[in-house]
């Protein structure tokens, strides 16, 4: 049976990945995405085109004043840099929007209900898990008991990348057609350029690469 | 120990009582109101000035955009007519709008992490239970348990009035020194003057006429 689904779509790699995914499978997609604030709201240009590509609905939602009240992270304030390394590194930490995930799939189950959607779809993965306690299997387990229980048992939450790393996504992505230099953005900076830098960076070269070489195999 | 406590206030009878027993537990309150695209907007201005009264910050945050997708209540739609009568009947469940406590609870969750609070305090008790499922102690255990999945464990939800009546609520915040008639606002047609029909102006009476007997005794 056709599933109506919606798919928190940042514009990155990993959701830019789940949209296809979604797409592939001929689930009836919404795509919904967030302004929060975050220096990189570029990403949600490429959200709107990848869309477009696909015929998808698309519906950006403005929570700046949301993201105005969750200060203390590079994502969403100026004043502190944007730490460069690994997810793994303490200094990520800085990185965290506190309980943005929740607040955001919170919303889109809203949605989902508002639009007799069966599951909510997130781009959660493994790489994730280190630094971001919202992005862990038992967070999404939580988080869709509360769901469920708060609505009459719908919808469902759909996390299919939840134990995969962000290489595994990549290697999906490729198969699925995705020109991911093109059709993504992931740098947490919003410069004209990717900085390469940023933890975000990082991990991107390095998951396609990886993508690469096994290709090459 | 003080406490640090976000207290999600809608302006109403419920949630100012429970604004006036954290003031009274001496805990460091700060008050967090909705702008949902709610036709009863007013609340929250009874809200601020319970706030400006009690001397405790008080931050309305706009998620308008939000209430725009959330479709299909007489509360966000104002071409579905708020239904008249008690929250037992069939016909209150047009006022659901789909996951409005998740949402809510979520962005406080957000905002107490960032201000470094220990809890979060909301006043959903037993005679919302029948309509509203987002109200249900289920629900609150869901999402207590989500919310700290996702952020490390913290913060706690304080839900005291989980198992009260409407009327201990109203017995509560006369002994507090609410003056409901001056303070709050609950109808949810949001006009000039009460409309005196709708599901929380029925429910609000029958508690005030009920907390009114009891003092008498």
């Amino acid at each position: 049976m056709r599933q109506k689904t919606v798919c928190i779509l940042s514009g990155g790699m990993d959701s830019t990945t789940l949209l296809y995914h979604l797409f592939d499978l001929g689930d009836e997609v919404l795509a919904l995405s967030f302004d929060y604030g975050q220096r990189h709201r570029k990403e949600l240009e490429y959200a709107g085109r990848t869309c477009a590509r696909l015929g998808v609905r698309h519906t950006a939602v403005d929570i700046s004043a949301v993201g105005g009240l969750l200060k203390g992270s590079a994502l969403t304030s100026s004043g502190i840099a944007v730490p460069h390394g690994h997810y793994e590194d303490e200094s990520m930490r800085l990185t965290v929007v506190p309980n943005r995930n929740m607040i955001m799939m919170a919303i889109a189950g809203g949605y989902a209900l508002a639009e007799g959607c069966d599951r909510l779809a997130v781009a959660v993965h493994a790489g994730d898990h280190a630094v971001y306690p919202d992005c862990r299997p038992q967070f999404i387990a939580d988080f869709e008991d509360a769901l469920r229980s708060g609505n009459y048992g719908q919808p469902s939450v759909y996390a299919p990348f939840l134990d995969w790393t962000k290489s595994d996504i990549a290697r999906l992505g490729v198969e699925l057609g995705i020109d991911f230099e093109r059709d993504t953005w992931s740098c947490y900076e919003g410069g004209e350029e990717p900085c390469g830098k940023c933890g975000t960076c990082v991990e991107r070269a390095e998951a396609l690469a990886a993508a690469a070489r096994e290709r090459q195999r």
